[in-house]
């Protein structure tokens, strides 16, 4: 059957995270994947499974999940993205459609993420609390120390074993991971961004760097002693998980190979 | 009794409007003045009647709306703004509270307003229907003309009688308005905004404005029309009532006198 691949994107909010949740003998909770699949069904006319990226949670963004399919289809490939559209809920949206190789899912496939966590600072009185973003901006009442944040953000940096940073289900069997980039930048008037990107991540490990990044920010870590956090493979002493909403999932970058149709 | 000026700053999504519906008998409709005033029972202890400059419809946007109340305060005005927000809901925001002279109405103390209408046109393939913003910008799949509207947009700048861009049913005695700017402009990388600011407007004249110039866009009305459709004081000449959600009170501005404590 021919393979597809989409890019996506949605506005977390009023979803149950990415992965379809149909529990037996109650309401499936609405999710991306769930609300991507009975669109394709209505679209293809069959049921349609799918393969995301990443999962992101409940909450959190994307401006570009990467999706996989296989369906038959009657439909151009160049109008394929809007007649999926015209069936999708107006907080989710296919940016583009492509032919895809046999065998390509987009969980193994990918050559690595970007993720932004985005946070509303204190700044005295002219800081203001998020309104029109306040579903993509995590606000704190605090004021951080961009420079301080900058020089820990590096530690992250590299293979390194995570444990330290993600949560006690982390549900995989190693907990070594690399991170390609790990930096905290002033972005609009009022945030701050942390961007951080690899090929992939373990549960709420972006939120928890985040978290330990902000404590840095707060003067409450030194810097130089993030280093020391991570090695200590201890999740107490890493900062806080910071709410999903402030994450979006920027981009997803395919090797080579899987972006060939 | 001590009076007050608010500046107040929300989403209008979930609000059915700016102005208190207590229909007797049903269910109070959730309101941004219901909603305030909620919060300055609660602040204050006793009922706070507010009056506010500009009555937005339901899904319209604020980014500077003006409110005077009266009430007995024994909160120091430099803290009065953070303990109202302390009360509102996370759709709405008070941006600055200030003493006010007594009498002071901002349905009448005005001496201009700003609104924004925002749209995305149609431009090939790499305009995207808005997903992040679309309770903020309306959509539509026409490409449109920048260069006739904007032509055509100074033609509704002046004292002028606004019959043919209102709805019938306006309530006013006087259908004679003075518009001191109207402009078209791009805004960010897909978006064009229609700038109109003037002392007062007629119900739906912004969208209806907003609306006439949309047609001239599309080019089903040239631009050299307009000032025959508005002086026609014929309604169905005129272009449609846009949605509510493209709109946003952008700046208020009160007379010299009324901007003292």
């Amino acid at each position: 059957m021919p393979r597809f691949r989409l890019h996506l994107a949605y506005d977390g909010t009023a979803f149950h995270g990415w992965q379809r949740q149909d529990p037996p003998g109650q309401e499936p909770q609405r999710t991306v994947q769930g609300s991507l699949e009975q669109a394709l069904a209505v679209v293809f006319g069959a049921l349609v499974r799918t393969q995301g990226a990443s999962r992101t949670d409940a909450g959190v963004h994307a401006k570009d999940q990467v999706v996989a399919f296989s369906a038959e289809s009657r439909i151009p490939i160049d109008r394929l993205a809007a007649a999926i559209n015209a069936r999708l809920p107006d907080d989710m949206q296919v940016l583009s459609a492509h032919a895809a190789p046999d065998g390509f899912d987009p969980s193994i496939h990918c050559a690595s993420k970007g993720y932004r966590y985005r946070i509303r600072p204190a700044a005295g009185r002219t800081s203001p609390v998020p309104l029109f973003d306040r579903h993509f901006v995590f606000h704190t009442f605090h004021a951080l120390d961009l420079d301080a944040m900058q020089q820990a953000a590096g530690a992250f940096e590299g293979t390194h074993d995570f444990l330290a940073v993600t949560c006690a289900d982390h549900g995989r069997e190693s907990t070594i991971r690399t991170v390609n980039t790990c930096r905290v930048a002033r972005v609009g008037a009022h945030d701050l961004a942390i961007d951080v990107a690899g090929p992939g991540f373990l549960y709420n490990m972006v939120r928890i760097i985040a978290g330990t990044l902000v404590e840095v920010g707060r003067g409450r870590v030194p810097p130089g002693l993030v280093p020391d956090i991570l090695a200590s493979l201890d999740r107490g002493r890493a900062g806080p998980t910071l709410p999903a909403h402030g994450l979006t999932l920027e981009w997803t970058h395919l090797g080579e190979r899987w972006r060939r149709g």
